[in-house]
């Protein structure tokens, strides 16, 4: 096992990230405040760059690489934030971007790498199609994998969220952010740990809860292939971040899909900016009182949504 | 003619509306920048409170009243932004607020008054039964007729948006905002109106163009019920709003529908925001290059909208 990231990657994270990486905003809303009988402190890290806080890990990755690494370029697969993400953040540093995305990806994804001056290998939309095409381009290139969670560098650019949202919000006595791959969460719960009276909650949907259950057995349980409208969730932890989460005693609360419709809505509504499904799931936690706390910290991971397919009736 | 509102009116509202309004926030899009060949500065009243700057006018002519006037309430007919910005001031002064609204007013708008603690008095969905029903309320109720825009009390809130842009960004060569019945846009002019360097521009629909028509004819030329997406800009001026315009020689711009609905899809993806088709005209102006300057001020004025009914496909 690789060592555990700590307090101090994060720090130098967010040093690294500092010229390139938006201070997001934080938002209150009485209307929430209100149906949580909390006082809600929303990190927005969809107004972060490329529309998710996956611009942190990635940059941080990238800009950690040594020069003889760095100039071999990097590659990754992903068909979501962490593509765009990987994307920008090889152009910022001058280098070679691959990144493998199934043929199923939507277009507006593909043109968002493509914009970013990235190169796009498609595969087929299989595990097993995905993971050959990125072994290929890994060989024939030399790059350098950045993997979307399953990776220190990236857990340590995510935490630098929550650092930021410490230093913007005092006493808080929870944060909460979303887990699929658990990067984001394991990066929080380090953060968060040099704050005495603060707790790391992750949320995640009922129907791709294998966080809960594997912190619960003390053993990873991937899920395979859920189906929840929350799609940056439907990831399963890695060895990583698992170990993280289980060291640093994260708890995990599930939520179920009309409540992440709902809050997605809310959020919409009452505060009048765009987030994502998966940005819902820890909104409903919170909004379901799952989350104990007079003073509540969540992070709005993403608002890249496809307006022309969105679940509001 | 009553006398037209000036900047000092507009800075005692400014001092008014200090303790209960939000101070909105500038925002920015590399992309925008991009398509419009300018630095664009987006003036967020889409947060403000009630989701609209209509807030700022409201709240400004009910803490104006003396205090014989303000316990007889208030009163207004509006099925949009207005009504609830009326009904949330009303409950700030702790007075009555009485709203006509047409029958045919969305369940959610209604609520929304309703949720503020106002009386709602509903009509027919007709020009003649709301005259009719306001001017019953009036004479019933006693309560003081508060305008939506032709009211120089109401024209001064507004105008403290363009006045807290000011204060915000420097050296803009123009300010956009949006213009229906005219208020937001009086106000924008005359706050503006202390910068030399600094014009006005109104951004309205080609479908409802009537302050277009009216300027150039130096006439009032009314739109009779125009069809537009931009819900909150197809009443006409008024005549004091019109005598404002005319005074400060502010020039009006017009886009098409279809612009429209493009630069709202625009905003929601690249800055993730929630606009409401009225907040795009200007946008679309801007979008369009219509609009000359090198950095250039944009009202977002409001950000309700029926996400149940969006214009994107």
């Amino acid at each position: 096992m690789r060592p555990l990231p700590t307090i101090e990657d994060i720090r130098g994270a967010a040093a690294r990230l500092a010229p390139h990486a938006h201070v997001t905003p934080v938002m209150t809303s009485r209307t929430i405040d209100g149906i949580a009988g909390a006082r809600v402190f929303f990190k927005c890290e969809n107004l972060q760059r490329v529309g998710a806080f996956k611009f942190r890990g990635a940059c941080n990755a990238v800009l950690s690489l040594p020069d003889e690494e760095a100039r071999r370029g990097v590659a990754t697969h992903s068909s979501g934030n962490h593509a765009a993400a990987l994307a920008l953040a090889a152009r910022i540093r001058g280098i070679a971007a691959h990144i493998v995305m199934p043929s199923s990806a939507p277009a507006v994804k593909r043109a968002a790498v493509e914009g970013y001056g990235a190169r796009i290998v498609t595969c087929a939309p299989t595990l097993r199609s995905r993971e050959e095409a990125l072994a290929s381009v890994l060989s024939e290139t030399g790059a350098i994998l950045v993997h979307p969670y399953n990776d220190a560098r990236v857990i340590a650019g995510q935490g630098t969220a929550a650092l930021e949202l410490a230093s913007q919000v005092e006493d808080l006595d929870a944060v909460v952010a979303p887990v699929g791959g658990g990067g984001l969460l394991s990066g929080t719960a380090i953060a968060i740990s040099s704050l005495p009276h603060t707790r790391t909650i992750g949320a995640e949907p009922e129907a791709a809860d294998d966080a809960a259950r594997s912190l619960r057995q003390g053993t990873l349980l991937p899920s395979n292939d859920p189906t929840t409208i929350a799609d940056g969730l439907r990831t399963s932890l890695g060895e990583l971040t698992f170990a993280v989460l289980r060291e640093r005693g994260v708890e995990i609360v599930t939520v179920g899909e009309e409540d992440i419709v709902k809050a997605m809505r809310v959020v919409w509504e009452r505060m009048k900016i765009l987030i994502e499904p998966s940005s819902a799931v820890p909104v409903a936690a919170v909004l379901l009182r799952k989350v104990q706390g007079a003073r509540i910290g969540v992070i709005l991971s993403g608002g890249n949504v496809d307006l022309s397919r969105l679940p509001f009736i």
